[in-house]
């Protein structure tokens, strides 16, 4: 815990050096050897830290050979080494790649492609490399055309690794929190707000804001990830952003929708979250996805939003949109049409969904499940009173681990797990997964 | 200019809509077409904007096949579509590309072989995608460790594009500047301290200092690029920073080196510019040429201001040595060795002074020559009065663009050709851009 009492989730299936048994020789070494040059802000995986080769589909090959089917891995969202990503990025590093303020076909075609997914007036992209760089220009953005520095974010969200994004990620801190110019409100769910979670949420957002204004404050945005992850993944019922939305531009405030986790397909039925809740934000964040693995991002806005933004200040990302990175997130455009991915995240998703429903009178740990597509969180509760577990959900993603299953927590109090695979995850892995984690509940 | 009276250096070569002789339908097209999706926050260089197709050492060639000498382009460092590093990525992208809480072999052994070129105590890295992220993450491991925000800059100084670090950027602002607990310096040179710049420059720093504690700003880092790039180019004496940066330490601030524009070799006889100088920094900083163009960026410091970070701040950066970049950065390591550029550096940056000397007395246009290695600045001065002259300077950038050599500018005026190629650039090019710079002065 730290000493602000909340979780360290992201640390949660994190392997802790001296913590526990002692491991394997070769093991050690590569450990000792990863911590002596990456230092303390290195973090392994697991209890016994994996030790990766290859990895294709939905599976990871470690190098004595074992397969791991991946459950944890967003980033490779089309699928680990999916040909046509490999392709396009080999062709393209072996023709060019350099900065965009050349006139390069692939960097002009992919961004028509990618701006052809969003609603006006979202109609212009700047090109970036990661989700925080996305999330620290959309700040800037907000808060260049509000004049306001008030940020309103759920209690556990994280937005990135910058300074600024720091701010409005209150997982991050160890110690103490956020500024108090950011707001952190709790995620939408009925234990927070009741049976009326769209209300409740408006409710909390508009409390938030004004309590940033009354603290002078100038309200510049509400900054969701549309699936709310790192707060336990919270997707129902679609439609329950809106309120909330209405609220924050109701006080002169923006929408900025981080589609780092739900973007690109993964909820099932939309190619981003904000759509599941139809509303059109004013600044949409992109990331991880993006490029299947190739540093992209971007941030999706409108015209008016950039041209005052570069009044102000110069402006430039020297990798941002490079062609090869371009050219991998013009394939992974590609692949999601081309295999139905989207489709496919629905329906395996509905299906682990049934199946993890089917197995709960059986195993009373298996606690709420959430979600959207292949984005779901299962909460992990003792047998006996229903209570958060999260050492119980530390145990089953270790034991999953040595099963082959890899897998991560979630949530302000780590106990639930969270299923974000690669999109292409077949029904029989996912039975697999629910089979294996069925085996470990009662065993 | 912008409205604070300084020029937009990082716009002094760009392609202004509307603003020159009507450009070919085609390309017309295309810059339309670039303007539409990326906005007002896409540059692109050069009066005739450049539409190119493919690159190869040191030159990239355009969609009407004619070859432009690249002599701006730093990032691909080890030459563009350099075999090894084209190879690496090649390989790895097939076998396992993902971020790097697993043990992955090329992960580690590229920190391993990064890490064995830096000097005791700075034994560990945080490794980034870019520049910026690492220029942010430097200044929050500083601000930390010392409890203060003040931050020392030059009066022209980029380091990067995230919020934080475009505080210290004072380039970057087109109205107004940094804030109040940023105080930026001349660069050194005598016009701004006399004969003896490191104590000027030392002087300057301390007194920068002394104003941040007046105003209850707690001091907390120097922060150069050892090379200072965007101020003009200022290389000499060799040993400058030493005084200075014993001043911010004197004052209880960190040293913090931008390693992004002199790094990996570039000045010809040290693989970092602070080595130049003989200082060793608390936090140096990495970027640009890491990766030869895939994004890689990197904080190497010592192990104590890693931890006291990881104490109070989750960090992790899903991209940063991810495997395909921690390859290339490799294939970069390895290409820098054995293809001898360091000292091709050296060799061909000192041949190009030659030559430019050679040519000063038919050209009085030419004034002052700086730099190291191959990164050189050259003054445009007015034949009458030797005053910096930045519209002709602008002249020679798009006059040489004509002539199928690429340059930029620098500076506070933007009167500084930049020679910034990648580092394979051989004499036999470098007379050919020497030869092409005399013909247009004296036509």
């Amino acid at each position: 815990m730290g000493s602000n009492g909340k979780k360290e989730i992201l640390a949660l299936n994190a392997f802790a050096p001296g913590g526990g048994a002692a491991l394997p020789a070769a093991l050690d070494q590569m450990v000792t050897r990863r911590r002596r040059s990456f230092g303390a802000t290195s973090v392994l995986f697991y209890d016994r830290p994996l030790h990766v080769v290859g990895a294709r589909g939905a599976t990871l090959t470690a190098s004595d050979g074992t397969q791991y089917l991946d459950l944890y891995n967003n980033v490779p969202s089309v699928g680990h080494g999916h040909p046509k990503v490999v392709e396009a990025v080999r062709d393209q590093v072996g023709r060019l790649n350099i900065h965009s303020r050349y006139i390069i076909d692939v960097v002009d075609h992919y961004a028509e492609r990618l701006l052809a997914h969003f609603p006006a007036p979202l109609t212009q992209v700047a090109l970036t490399c990661t989700g925080s760089e996305s999330n620290d220009l959309a700040l800037r953005l907000a808060r260049l055309a509000t004049s306001g520095i008030g940020v309103v974010v759920t209690e556990t969200a994280y937005h990135g690794n910058t300074a600024a994004v720091t701010e409005v990620s209150p997982s991050s801190y160890k110690k103490g929190g956020p500024p108090a110019f950011v707001r952190a409100v709790p995620p939408p769910h009925p234990a927070h707000y009741g049976a009326d979670v769209a209300g409740g949420f408006a409710h909390a957002v508009a409390d938030a804001v004004a309590a940033l204004e009354a603290d002078g404050h100038a309200f510049a945005a509400l900054l969701v990830d549309t699936i709310f992850s790192s707060d336990g993944v919270h997707a129902d019922p679609p439609g329950l952003l809106a309120s909330a939305v209405a609220a924050a531009r109701r006080a002169g405030g923006l929408f900025i929708a981080d589609e780092v986790q739900p973007g690109f397909g993964r909820t099932g039925t939309h190619m981003w979250g904000f759509a599941r809740h139809g509303v059109v934000p004013d600044i949409v964040t992109l990331g991880k996805p993006m490029g299947n693995g190739i540093a992209l991002g971007g941030v999706v806005t409108r015209p008016d939003l950039l041209a005052q933004f570069a009044g102000a200040f110069g402006y430039f990302n020297t990798f941002g949109g490079n062609p090869v990175a371009c050219a991998a997130g013009r394939a992974v455009l590609d692949a999601l049409a081309e295999d139905g991915l989207m489709e496919n995240a629905r329906a395996v998703g509905a299906h682990i969904a049934e199946r993890l429903a089917a197995l709960r009178p059986a195993c009373p740990a298996i606690g709420e499940v959430r979600g959207a597509g292949l984005y779901l969180g299962i909460d992990i509760v003792s047998a006996a009173d229903g209570r958060a577990d999260p050492e119980a959900a530390g145990r089953l993603i270790n034991g999953l681990r040595e099963r082959g299953i890899l897998i991560g927590a979630a949530g302000p109090l780590g106990h639930t797990l969270k299923v974000r695979p690669p999109l292409c995850l077949t029904a029989a892995e996912a039975d697999r997964f629910v089979g294996e984690l069925g085996a470990l509940l009662k065993g």
